[in-house]
């Protein structure tokens, strides 16, 4: 390995899964780095989420949030703006899911295959695609790497419909259940369900970890 | 054991340790829980946030949040007004720290020992006490059930100040470092430090899984 400890950029879209980050995801996403014995660093974009929801209604609030301060409560403070993402101060990327990742980091909530990607979550994920380096991406969050890359393997676990857009934007999905992940070793993609299936927490965490666990194999 | 599953009551306090729910620390409790073979039902008052802060700057926000509602992003909206907890239909109760702990389950971040308990947790606590069934607490979350029952032995790490306050109000202190318990088997309380002294992530959930093993224990 280039250096002992290796440093993850974690992308937050937000903080609770209707309308930002899945809270379980992202925070077993930074368990998993650290149980491995590496770092991480978080990062947010800095601009408004598409909407706040009341997570016991699901109705909306007449709200207005921004991505990365409310991202900020995940990452204990400790947090950046994407723009500042340096691909080469990384080793490796991951995005947690929640519906954030599909309505703040992508349009892919309304637009489907269609959808457009933030800027600097494409230029992070294009960069790091470079020079090799490994991303994981759990949930939902998968969408967006094919939607950038294209042609890579993913999993969001048994969901046709997404398997289907997956396909449609040049992407392959393999079906997988709770705690398994895939891995595109060309392409140094790895990716887990979470809660795109029915979940109990401590799956989250597994999928998590073994997400964590294939991208340091990959970094070596 | 009376019944095969255990089901943990969790007390939230908010979404964000500034203001409310430390979320590693609670996500690495539900996540204990269930990697442990139970289950849990979140609660949380029906209140307004004490206040709102930023989590980058630390600075008050001119918004108002409610406790219940925001509590419900780490509990992805399976979530009940703590008025309705009947502890007759919970195992062992569980309260994650963060500053909500402090702030809006009770005063003491601004009346230390002279604090003053919500109403519907300190009920919980004393009826669930009252029915030996194990009390766990993190990070700051001693002080509120040192508050209600006085006579018990917590840990809240290393800090002399807190230490104090908990003697002050009848309490016992046990000093520990990152992942450790204190069990107060009598009174069936089991307490760990969590962000009260500086952690990495990994250590929250070794000290949540502890807790959560202890009062397993301690219910069999």
């Amino acid at each position: 390995m280039s250096k002992s400890k290796k440093t993850f950029g974690v992308i937050l879209s937000g903080c609770g899964h209707q309308d930002g980050a899945e809270i379980h995801e992202a925070t077993l996403t930074l368990w998993a780095i650290h149980k491995n014995g590496a770092d991480y660093q978080c990062f947010a974009p800095d601009i408004d989420q598409y909407h706040v929801l009341n997570h016991i209604t699901g109705k909306e609030m007449d709200e207005h949030r921004n991505v990365l301060i409310e991202a900020a409560r995940i990452a204990r403070g400790d947090i950046q703006d994407l723009k500042n993402l340096d691909p080469d101060q990384l080793d490796g990327l991951v995005l947690p899911g929640g519906f954030g990742a599909a309505k703040n980091l992508c349009t892919y909530a309304f637009d489907g295959p269609d959808c457009t990607v933030n800027g600097d979550v494409a230029r992070a994920i294009r960069e790091m695609h470079k020079r090799q380096k490994p991303i994981g991406a759990l949930c939902i969050a998968p969408v967006i790497v094919v939607r950038v890359l294209g042609d890579v393997t993913v999993t969001i676990g048994q969901d046709e419909g997404t398997a289907g857009n997956i396909a449609a934007m040049g992407g392959r999905h393999t079906a997988t259940w709770q705690g398994e992940i895939a891995v595109d070793e060309k392409n140094r993609v790895v990716t887990t369900p979470c809660y795109m299936l029915p979940s109990r927490v401590d799956q989250i965490g597994e999928g998590a970890d073994k997400v964590v666990q294939a991208m340091l194999r990959l970094m070596s």
